[in-house]
């Protein structure tokens, strides 16, 4: 059964991979699954008929047969325990790739969040610029501890995991931040992760909605 | 061979059993396992010797002989994985039951935390009263999601399940907005989650470091 994928009908991105179909998308290539992938509108997404499948009107959603996943970590993992290629066999090998998942997820993800909801929701603000120095200390604690850990391995914990997908993904919502490009080994653990033939074809199929719609 | 978890010598809560290691106490009580504890104090968080064991220099961790691991949600998933009661055993509703643990851990938990982060550094701010009540908006959109889909049930999906135990844990860390209040289904999913004998134990045991320390 090939299973569906909801994705922004018209991502905030502008097709720029950021969007959280993007992880999904990416796992999907690394284990070789044909998908396929309804777009939603805004409007759509806050309709009964997407809330029944995440509360929270969000995408991405995953529909298999009668399971219907949310949340992007959840759906990796589902794919991670079911397909070759994202999780190692050995168990506590495996055990701890789920901790860099939750890692990039839980104590990665927020300030990126934080400091890109800032930057769109705030800027007009008179504390925009003296609060975001604040924000920007944060993140940068945050990536220095990563990069402090990381040092020139090429992935988080032995082979490429689902660990490395989000936290490659997550990262990558932080690149316009430019705080990165503070952190060589980040940027180089990045350009890995965009290198992956995977990663490519995601990245294209993604793209392909915007570039689409922007011709339609 | 019984694991050992990591917790605040000194929690900044106060014994109120809102710090990290006491959803991961949660589970081991839930499904009856011993368990040893390490206190650290701060400056010892940030030493080479829990930095190799937790990078962000974060608590808890959970050492099992050889294995090593942090962040409380693959803790609690490692747990859930290998003893009974806290996932379901079909397929489909274990991976609903996962997607609800990312879903406190990604969606609920970092508005939350920004509220409380935002009260605990920016109080002395001139933007402060204007900028949470944006903050408190955002929560409250959240946390209204949540509210409908739980509805008048008991757990978010079937029986309690560990997207319960971290979605009650991550909702306890709002308790002192007020805004819970305003979703009466909420606060009594909550004190279900608080009656539990398994919680009670927890919480006694992480309360006992503080009136420990305070007494010492």
């Amino acid at each position: 059964m090939i299973p569906t994928l909801t994705a922004f009908e018209s991502s905030p991105d502008k097709g720029r991979g950021l969007a959280r179909d993007m992880r999904v998308r990416w796992a999907l290539e690394e284990t070789g699954q044909a998908y396929h992938v309804r777009l939603l509108s805004f409007a759509e997404m806050k309709q009964p008929a997407h809330l029944a499948q995440n509360p929270f009107g969000q995408i991405p959603t995953y529909q298999e047969g009668d399971l219907v996943l949310f949340e992007s970590g959840a759906i990796l993992l589902h794919l991670a325990e079911r397909h070759a290629g994202l999780l190692p066999d050995q168990a506590d090998a495996r055990s701890r790739a789920i901790a860099w998942m939750f890692a990039a997820l839980n104590t990665v993800e927020p300030p990126i969040v934080e400091r890109s909801m800032m930057t769109l929701l705030e800027r007009g603000e008179t504390w925009y610029t003296q609060r975001l120095a604040a924000v920007d200390e944060r993140l940068r604690k945050r990536l220095g501890e990563l990069s402090r850990r990381l040092g020139d391995a090429d992935w988080l914990d032995g082979a490429f995991s689902a660990g490395d997908l989000l936290m490659v993904s997550v990262l990558l919502r932080s690149k316009s931040s430019g705080i990165l490009d503070e952190y060589p080994n980040l940027c180089a653990y990045l350009a890995r992760g965009e290198a992956r033939p995977a990663y490519q074809r995601a990245f294209a199929a993604q793209r392909a909605v915007f570039t689409g719609a922007a011709a339609g």
